[in-house]
């Protein structure tokens, strides 16, 4: 059998709750993120996904399957981080969804928390990212957390259970003219 | 507004059907597969998956959620590749899996095929990696491929659209005496 990630490893039994972190430049961030949420949806587990850039009038693939499925997914952004006309508003949205989203890390009821795009607030200096790991290690024991975004800082990458970077090799269609496509992008 | 993959981007709006490559040693190739699966079945865009080395047996997270969701998901391998008892059956499998998987290229219905673990039948000599591509580039103009697997063929890759590197940072809770956890790995 081919040592694949894809398949339950023979082994030790124990099962705790991972702080896992997809980085990187490349794409597939989020993307796996997703991935999770429909194998844990898959096995009746509850799931929450907390989003912190994109705007609450996001309507992209994965909002308009989640309402379908039934799974909370928070945007809370205004679409800006450090380009923001309006830099205290934007942080203050962060800081809020942060506020929101660490109150969950300790609901009995909860599977699995997906904090996407969360790398940012940290990067910019808006959360301190030890205070973020602290909380996190907080966490209910068997809760598991998905962190993507890019620029994920030392401390959290030194905590998390798992750290997968996202490599760009190859993207040659934007510069031939091919916009981001429905379905597969967003 | 940062420059991020998971927002729309403005500019051209051309549109095309992407091939896309997950590949490399670290984790998330499949399971952002399968945020895709999830993006186009929240845009109601008919989506097809065929798996290359799981069993039929298989029932992990994905089986589940797709069988839920109404998502063909279909898996014919007998979980092995070069380790097989039976390599001549291994490689029957993946021939007959890639002859109905090819067969999905044309069909006008059909708006994402995600062959999943495809790149080993080429990487273990089964399949010609030309052939494959030249089939590929055979489809349906605006069907989207996602093939995901380690070791992407020279020729895959010069052929994509898309190709990202799943690189392992760090994955130290194996070491831990900690299983493989269902329903975010599986």
């Amino acid at each position: 059998m081919i040592e694949s990630e894809h398949q339950p490893v023979k082994g030790p039994r124990k099962r705790k709750g991972l702080l896992i972190v997809n980085t990187g430049n490349g794409k597939g961030k989020t993307t796996a993120a997703l991935g999770m949420v429909l194998r844990a949806w898959g096995r009746g587990m509850p799931v929450e996904v907390y989003q912190f850039i994109k705007p609450p009038t996001a309507n992209f693939g994965e909002h308009r399957a989640a309402k379908r499925l039934g799974i909370p997914v928070y945007p809370l952004g205004d679409g800006f981080t450090w380009k923001s006309k309006d830099p205290e508003r934007t942080k203050a949205l962060a800081l809020e969804q942060w506020d929101r989203a660490r109150a969950r890390l300790i609901d009995p009821d909860l599977a699995v928390l997906v904090l996407d795009e969360f790398t940012y607030p940290m990067h910019y200096g808006w959360l301190d990212p030890a205070g973020v790991v602290a909380a996190l290690q907080g966490r209910r024991p068997m809760l598991h957390v998905v962190v993507t975004g890019r620029y994920a800082p030392p401390e959290l990458v030194e905590a998390a259970d798992l750290v997968t970077e996202m490599t760009l090799i190859k993207h040659p269609y934007r510069e031939q003219g091919i916009k981001a496509q429905p379905g597969v992008e967003f």
